[in-house]
């Protein structure tokens, strides 16, 4: 285990050291589980009764609690605390797992499939007929990538991914295990014969820098793409259904799902368990509240809550209806009085 | 790629021309993404505004445009345009993915199993003692099938697929990857020791043509079978516990969930994020809203919205409160006004 | 098929023989699905009116059940009928499958992981180096072990089961298949570049006893460690992420969703598609009921409903808020009629 001081530290993330710079760190941890040689963090002036409790000897700081009492710890007065402790907690981690370039015998390699340089291929991970494989990628084990399907460059593929065919996935694009990309969307045609099954000819692109959480499907399109834009991060056990859009530096978080045909903007986060429906439009920057769904389009920016989702003034007036009720109740019966009162008379 | 003239479209989608039959179509797209050579389609009339922007060069119409502007533009005049389009885009699409029939030499297949006549088994895939697969099943790459599970025929089973021990998988049926059949149901008994499993000793049965989409599970009963019947389509991320039936033609969207022991009928809609209490029945027809859940047993053909579901009626009631509360709220400062001025006499 | 009689079976669930012992049994089922030679089981009196139309030639039966009209079955009356059932189940099914201790030839195992005594590694299925497992423990087809991890005594993996590295598994801990354990907690932070990933260099650790549902997905923590601790029981399609605790004997219902750093106490049951927000406190045999969201923390024993999730208390006077409102209108209609009276004075 790795072991520095807090002047040390204090220097490596780029912070002003208040109390002993001697202290030894040697791991880093919430504020509940740290222990003496441990660094901690309080980004917020408000949970700053939480460093009553804690036993971290170093604590990195936001800048209105520089001069919260020390009680004997360090403190170290950082810009960006929770920025700050991603660093510091780096510098104690075990070193990252690497995969050394090669293509592991038990793998699965088409002749036709055109590998990169220094290109790791996992033991049985299987890649079909004119699959192209960027440089610096990383496939784990038990991979499926599916006929002419492409990968770009310093990607990294978790265990047990499946990719299906034809798909277009840029650079340094994660996908963690379990994500299934490009099996067919969902459609059927009600017709005197049952349900008939509608081809699913398109494809998905996901461009560079996206990262996908474990568990997560992306469908191909009926016809034409199915297209994650770069930099969006999707989270784990998300839905993205047939020909949806995505725009870039959007936040899927885990177990939200995204119907046919959707179009999502740029800088949209969608919370937990959210649902957008099929066919709509998303505008830039738009906020879905956890388990909330999307019934209608939404303008650019807006902060939508509920199923289905309204604005916040119309949540809170249906949040707030109980409270009302009882009110009027109250009200009705103070009426009530008056007028017996007025009939006795 | 393909190309063909507006005419020879027109009769491939047994549709009647309108306007230049000699257009050149090379690609069926969205209205929005559609090019000149492009095919497209509105179904229906409330969509005639889009006519006004796209940029298709053919555009498959229903009956109720026949007479809008052509601006240009070739129409090709359908009675049921989503299955024309359909038609469409499956002759511009890429060749289909063929898995050539054979085992790979990667493949771990049983020396009791029985494989059928033409039957892919792709590489990585493990077959295990006494698995039957059927004459013309595609298992793919990586996929695991128990010990003694039957496969029917024609069946398309991609890549990562599992599907346990003793299960029954009928004809023609779509498994797509990450599929879990047959793993056990989730069934404890708390006693004075803690929680002790309860074991699940039967099975899976998934009649002909049934679709199953990626990452969904469908648990084995705890005894007997769970049954999914015949052309029923389940989506992405779905979840069927134990000893659940589920009707002929039914159709479970992305993320849904049934619980245990629950009988859902024929023809069934349950929507995207919708759940499913246990041990309630679902009359044949009823269709569940998105995200709702069916708390009661309901009637074949109710309509059914919220949490717990209610019928539209009641849904409606509720969600219009906020407005019938402030319609109240303003009849009692009418009725205050009133009472003050009789007070005043 | 095992064939015994009732008087047999009454000895082996411990239960009382009321009417003909030597009926043979050779199955056990659902009232519904019995025929003669089946047991079945009716738990509660409540449900003493199924007993009219089954098939079953014997049923187990609760106590307040003991003088039900026999209508010539064979009752077997039992302290707890469905632990009970669970006896007969088992004694009339299939043998289970056994996974005879070996490494299968075409699994990847690093020469540097240490496999104890009597363990089971299956076709295609990855160790990586540093890994150990624990005596007795099964590791199904396609699993994937990564680098360091370690695996107690008498774990079952069932088939493309993914652990990532470094995590910490205890012993008779079951993983269902598709279910990943380890991968990267969803975490970036927004900078003028965009999103930057917040490296998650924490693990996970699942104690003694824990079973996980099929397609579950635990992510690693962003440092310390995700913690599952013993006895929990999660079901399908559950997504729990970075550094959430767990408590004992917790019950986790499937595609509910724990956000990051909720600590969750013991014996908490969330019931299916429910979802608790990061940061908070579950005190211990909390309930949460089916798709509630609970947004803040819940002291112990609390039963919550509803998104956000309310006492119950709340939640039916949000509930019944309908009924109150059509009451309130009444009631102004009626003063209203009263005031127009006096007005008439």
């Amino acid at each position: 285990m790795k072991e520095i001081n807090a002047a040390e530290l204090a220097k490596l993330v780029n912070g002003k050291l208040i109390g002993d710079g001697d202290r030894k760190v040697c791991r880093a941890a919430s504020l509940k589980d740290a222990d003496e040689n441990s660094v901690s963090f309080v980004a917020k002036s408000k949970y700053e009764h939480l460093l009553e409790s804690t036993k971290a000897g170093v604590v990195l700081v936001c800048k209105d609690l520089a001069n919260a009492p020390l009680n004997g710890r360090t403190f170290i007065v950082c810009d960006d605390c929770d920025y700050a402790f991603t660093q510091a907690a780096g510098c104690f981690a075990p070193p990252p797992i690497v995969f050394e370039p090669g293509i592991h015998p038990s793998a699965v390699v088409h002749p036709t499939a055109k590998i990169g340089k220094n290109v790791y291929i996992g033991p049985c991970a299987v890649i079909e007929e004119g699959v192209e494989i960027g440089d610096g990628t990383v496939i784990g084990a038990g991979c499926y990538i599916g006929h002419f399907t492409t990968v770009g460059k310093d990607c990294k593929f978790l265990a047990n991914v499946t990719v299906s065919f034809r798909c277009r996935i840029g650079n340094k694009v994660i996908l963690n295990s379990g994500v299934v990309i490009g099996c067919d969307g969902f459609g059927f045609l009600p017709t005197p014969q049952g349900l008939v099954k509608v081809p699913q000819t398109g494809i998905v692109q996901i461009d560079d820098d996206v990262e996908i959480g474990a568990n997560t499907t992306v469908d191909r399109a009926r016809f034409g793409k199915t297209w994650i834009k770069s930099n969006v991060k999707v989270d784990n056990l998300v839905m993205i259904a047939h020909n949806v859009v995505i725009g870039e530096s959007s936040i899927l978080i885990a177990q939200c799902g995204i119907a046919g045909s959707a179009e999502i903007g740029r800088g949209v986060i969608l919370a937990a368990k959210s649902g957008v429906n099929g066919h709509i439009t998303v505008g830039d920057g738009v906020q879905l509240a956890g388990t909330s769904s999307l019934a209608k389009s939404a303008p650019a920016g807006a902060i939508m809550l509920g199923t289905p989702a309204e604005t916040q003034r119309e949540f809170m007036a249906r949040h707030t209806l109980p409270k009302k009720v009882e009110k009027l109740k109250s009200q009705i019966a103070e009426l009530e009085k008056r007028i017996a009162e007025l009939e006795k008379k």
